[in-house]
């Protein structure tokens, strides 16, 4: 048996989310049924990040094991000619058969976009968020700036988060613009369930002025959801990258 | 009787192109419709340019008359909600009756976009096209130079170019690249039936070293189509800007 590592590229646009569902199309669902046509073997991928509904992925990362002889580099090239447009390995190799993606030490990029413009960019529509009011760029980036380092993110965080420890340590957060688009990029060592998209909510209530940059850490202290701003739309969102520094 | 501008932008993917069609979903058919239903009124656009199936707008321009006495800025918000998300309006106003979007000196910017690396990024497949093979930039943009001025470009027209003079004039063209994302990026007086395509194809060709920056003087003087390289996809075109200068 071999273990081999996927990076993984997609528009989750039509997607239920990365997780394999009954009667939903997932990422995850249709790289299980790809391979498994593919290699004649029962394959079941476990990802490194179950992104919801909606949101995209330029290098999540996932593994599978398999009795196939293949070349580990060779299954980016034969997965991609039998997969949708929407889903593309960007590359595959063989792993020990003791990594494993989730329990393993990471450090995850994210990145939020918010089109800020008068009207739709139809062309923009569907990995950024769009928001025609103004929105104070330098604000956003102070707050951003609260988020760095070790903090309990529990006012960051969906009510069904599952994991015990709501502390994560931040290593950078910072927010940009270009032209008319506004990017919120942050690396993490984890993220709680919805944390980046409940982040860039209320960086955005920043935004607007309805949020100082200097509450962000009251809010911080309050470990309250309620505290904290609205949990963005989830197709503003990409994963950016997953780094496994151990393993390098 | 008032005449309205519209500056139009448009994710051409789901199209059959700008011109209305018997058979086909068009941009302008969807925001005749749109019109028609909404003001009572049996509205025929006339467009500045006749984007083909595929090809992409940030800001094409119509106009269309109307008896209706809503005032000119209105028309972009309240056809915008009659509109699908990949059509919008970007701005409206009112226009003397003999402004013609088509009979009137314009100045306009297109765009090509070569997404250039190892796999497609599944989220940029709908406005780039992806080119794997290495591409010398620096080449590229030499060659694009060498279009600028006026010049005839029976070479870079398709055979059924309906013009009589197939001269036009480039105020300027660039290639550049950031990231892995090549853009082209030409202004001109005017542009002949797929010539925007024709000159980004060559520009390819140049980049793969097929052919030299200096061979484009000679492929204009030639004065035929087949001198010229391929005609590029039409999903890596965006129509950016037209303007009126006369108007202005």
């Amino acid at each position: 048996m071999r273990r081999i590592f996927l990076e993984i590229a997609y528009d989750g646009t039509n997607y239920s989310g990365w997780q394999i569902q009954n009667n939903a199309v997932s990422i995850q669902g249709t790289i299980d049924k790809a391979l498994s046509e593919w290699l004649g073997e029962d394959i079941h991928t476990i990802g490194a990040s179950r992104t919801d509904a909606g949101v995209h992925a330029l290098g999540n990362v996932a593994v599978f094991d398999t009795e196939s002889r293949i070349p580990g580099d060779k299954f980016a090239y034969g997965l991609n000619s039998r997969l949708p447009e929407d889903i593309c390995i960007q590359q595959s190799f063989e792993v020990p058969m003791e990594f494993h993606p989730r329990y393993t030490e990471t450090i995850k990029t994210y990145e939020y976009k918010i089109l800020n413009r008068r009207f739709p960019d139809p062309t923009r529509r569907k990995d950024s968020f769009f928001y025609y009011g103004k929105l104070d760029v330098d604000a956003m980036n102070m707050a951003a700036s609260e988020f760095v380092g070790p903090h309990d993110f529990k006012s960051f965080c969906s009510a069904n988060q599952e994991k015990k420890s709501t502390v994560r340590t931040i290593y950078s957060a910072m927010v940009d613009k270009e032209d008319d688009m506004i990017t919120f990029t942050i690396t993490g060592n984890g993220f709680l369930y919805n944390m980046v998209r409940i982040i860039a909510g209320t960086l955005i209530e920043v935004g607007k002025g309805a949020i100082k940059p200097e509450d962000i850490k009251e809010i911080l202290e309050k470990k309250d959801r309620s505290a904290a701003g609205p949990t963005a739309p989830a197709h503003g969102l990409t994963l950016v990258e997953i780094e496994y520094p151990e393993w390098e």
